[in-house]
């Protein structure tokens, strides 16, 4: 079985596991109080062009959202996400669980736009009974969204105006930050995020590390007591420096844009194969995730020897997967992916 | 100003208030454990057919709502409801605040189907990712909803079969409960409600009294210590006996259904007097709630002299708003309304 | 039966009851944003001296108390409360049901101190590990406590200028404020408040009304959106002007001092009567709560005609007990008491 | 600088990571649905002999604790915890953030007693305001406690015995279980703990592991969605293969007990040494955890070249410090520290 159900179905990059090796039997202090994660620290700030910042580590992506959201949002407000945002629909209600609705705008392929933010905003408080409904407190958006697709910069300088205006924080769920960054379509860097956001969060998990992933927090007011939040909620890790060491291991050369851009370019051989074929894409995906939609008798053939995700069924005969790539994916693995769908199709 | 607003403009049916006035310096002992609580929970269970049920007595309907579905839950699990449900829209998050999701289920007029709640439930545990989801818990539906409508009893019987089928106990929000018993198009009555869900409650704030609600719990699982529930989300009155004195009251005559009937034929005067001049109605309601779309110059002429709720627009030059009556509405005050509506429309 | 187990035994007093008959009939908005409401909000802000300051009504006490201390409250913020606080023993958890901790310090009486405060705050940030535990948030005080103590002006304004410095908002639970107020010992005065809290609320349930509490916000940085906390707890009275007349009546004239100073003197009569046989207190309460420590064999006496509370055992053949009066305890009762107390002692 | 503060100063036992670094390419599913964690929960039920035990892992306590606690209990009610317990003391408030009061029993060593719980029990039913009250609703105990201290097996029976009696789930927190199960004055066996409580966990963070922990859930009544549950806490690692491969790497020799077995030979040698001075212990400690009282100047000289944890100060001029030691304390290490032990005392 080949696998492209996802970007998480190995362990480390090699580099990653050799520093863990390499340091493994020195002593440090606990919680991510460590020089390393210390050097890690400073290393993202730099790299983010974010001096005054803060970064923090956290172990898992619903986690990250989660003790960020609650840590923002008063407790009659809810976060402001498209309908098909993780935080929405893939972590067994977790924001819920922290006692914040999410207030869920239309969308079709992932993103949600300004205009939805501030109508959103408007239709509250034009309500007569605003008072009894959950006032919104803030924006969640994911980069790339969690159907590939992407912002453009123009879009999110559109919206982070929109959010400033209304006082609603803006956060970027980044766990796959590096494989939107490295899009060809894309134009925002890593530095542009500064400025973008009040916070957004680097993913490790699904970009080569064991786990973990790194939040920025830009403005300083949502900045105090941040690390009561994360020991609350799960998140502080006894041997901390185990995430100050995979970050430096992935940042400290061009490691994660390196792997992000080979996961990149064989996703979208992936879905160059499959449109060649006149198979059309569920979303517009220029990242490592691809949604074809595919009839179902040549899903079986494929099922035999690959593995992807089930999406939805487009209908009664069709239906749309995910093929993922990842640092990890091989090379010679998509190839024979691309001579199979000649074959097939 | 006549005021057509809401069914809770003015205080309480004055055989209550004569009731308070004769008990009022009675010393009782505290938290609904008086004798004239005694008595109106074994009256309500007679009435209701239901010596096995359980009746307490709370102050308002958000409070009822959140404290029972808050009781039935696990921590990982939501309650299904239409969109337009008071839960998912009007509690200012409630029930999110308890830590669980409202699972919005689409509606038009306020109900939603049996089909619906089992494709929900389908839908969850097909798949492949049900555990990051939130689980479908339970279900609340209003009688009467939001909107004025009615499940039929037929509908609400097949509801149920599904719920247990299911193991997704059914709770009903019945504010406004007497307004639907009384209507002309219901066949519904309240000692089928014992067998047609888990709970329901018996709205009083709506129904003639200063406040309260009555909530019948008829599943015995989920009757078990649901008096700390009440205590923790503040809903035990210290001074208890004014809920069971003001139940007495509505119930010991048949003064409920004598007024629920009077406001639901004064409704549907207004209704039939709109529909005479050829408005047509938001949602199809028979009991005390109407809803007929406006020209706006209609809507501002009849505001110099009458109130009602903004609902929504419906076109550029049109309107939805709602016209309420209660036990309270003069006879009179709709006879002038419906002269207005004569001369304006 | 003769009750003094508690001030909540009867109705309202017969001036807020003769009114709220008197505008039964009236129609108001809902949700306390009614002109009887905006007159008590007014009224109460003249006679706290407390121009700036926010009004707002709830139903209940543990209600108040929970939404306004979920309203200050981060979530890794608990609150410092005397063990013996009504947030840390009687409301179900209603406060941790919210998220956050009662922090308790030990008491004797009801009081904590200044010192026992500033102490506690040491504590925390002297310890290594103070992101490991819960933060003090703010200070939670009862006046009088729920032993019928009082604090001193002085002992107040010593625990606020610590609050104040350390930037922990001070709260007062007024449930029995007037019974305070009115004591004999007491040196705070209702215009004190405003300069020796953030917040405190001016109970109405234990002093003569039918239910409703009064909180008054001080601290501007807190009165921000409190309306959607009231919402969400539960507390929002649909027929909220039921709290605005009960508070009008309470205060347009001098009733709620002329009622707490009468519930005081008998109180006080009661303890007189005790003591002159050699009972000690077990609280030294100047208030309408006393706390005599009797024989078991004269408690089985009295309690053929007199309810109270039980409190403690205090060895095997003595028990502390609570006879409480209020603004309806009638004279005649207290002298029948005291004569019975001669008689069996 | 040498470090004896805390059991997680370093990352993984070498056999640990060896098996990390050669399973690392391969591919398996997620979320511990892999091969490797179905065979390491099969490995831990056969050698804890609990066949119809469920096993999760999770990554760390704090979250351990949470999960199952807020799995397991209603919302009105709490967790009775010895005063000194880590979710009372030391996880932020995770367990008030779920909803539930720590109910705190005094505790002098870590441990409480049968009798302790059962008085806590019976002073709740029989106590007149009880449901104003938060209910026991299951006992949280640590084996060994966070001082060191191991409760007998005879106690052990004893306090299950309570908790069936009284329907109180019993759960152990097991952060520490090896250091237990091998002290030289521990007798109870892996194997008993599924017949000792409802459910307990095998630390994996403090004994080798880079994180980790277990989660044997023995009472079948408290198995169902526990995955829902982790998930939702944050808990679910995408990597799942992480935990089960680490847990493979610990149970498929005798890794687990040697590595624990080592570490409190060493504590044990440093009490020794101390003792040997005359210096006494605060907690009769026979596990990896040792407690000195020292003299404030001598800690000053040990502080050069040793880190240890503050604990306490005992008086003016000493401090109680806690020694830890670990599977990765290094003989010579340790063997430094008692000569400077010989010199300085």
């Amino acid at each position: 079985m080949i696998r492209f159900e996802c970007d998480y179905a190995e362990g480390a990059h090699p580099k990653i596991m050799e520093k863990l090796m390499r340091t493994n039997m020195e002593q440090t202090i606990g919680y991510s109080e460590d020089k390393y994660c210390d050097e890690a620290r400073e290393l993202l700030k730099k790299l983010c062009n974010a001096p005054s910042s803060d970064v923090h580590f956290l172990v898992g992506g619903t986690q990250t959202n989660t003790t960020f959201i609650a840590s923002v949002l008063r407790p009659y407000q809810g976060v402001i996400s498209a309908s098909t945002g993780h935080i929405n629909v893939h972590e067994t209600g977790a924001i819920e669980s922290t006692g914040h609705k999410v207030i869920a705008l239309e969308s079709k392929d992932g993103k949600i736009s300004a205009k939805q933010v501030r109508d959103c905003y408007l239709n509250h408080y034009n309500d007569e009974s605003y008072e009894h409904m959950v006032q919104p407190g803030m924006v969640y958006i994911s980069f790339p969204t969690e159907n590939g697709t992407l912002y453009s910069k123009s879009e999110l300088v559109e919206m982070y105006n929109v959010c400033k205006e209304l006082d609603l924080p803006l956060y970027i769920d980044g766990a796959r930050l590096g494989y939107g960054i490295n899009s060809p379509k894309n134009d925002i860097k890593l530095t542009d995020f500064v400025d973008l956001c009040d916070a957004f969060y680097i993913g490790g998990t699904k970009e080569g590390m064991l786990f973990g992933e790194a939040i920025v927090i830009n403005n300083p007011n949502l900045q105090k007591d941040f690390r009561y939040m994360i020991k609350q909620k799960g998140g502080m890790l006894a041997k901390g420096r185990l995430l100050g060491i995979q970050y430096l291991a992935l940042f400290e050369s061009d490691l994660y844009n390196k792997i992000s851009l080979h996961a990149d370019n064989l996703a979208l051989k992936i879905r160059a194969a499959f449109e060649e074929k006149g198979i059309s894409m569920l979303y517009d995906s220029y990242t490592n995730q691809q949604y074809p939609i595919l009839p179902n008798d040549v899903l079986k053939k494929l099922a035999k020897k690959y593995s992807y995700s089930s999406w939805c069924s487009t209908d009664k005969n069709n239906s749309a997967v995910r093929f993922c790539t990842s640092w990890a994916t091989k090379r010679e693995d998509v190839d024979e992916l691309l001579k199979d769908i000649n074959t097939i199709l």
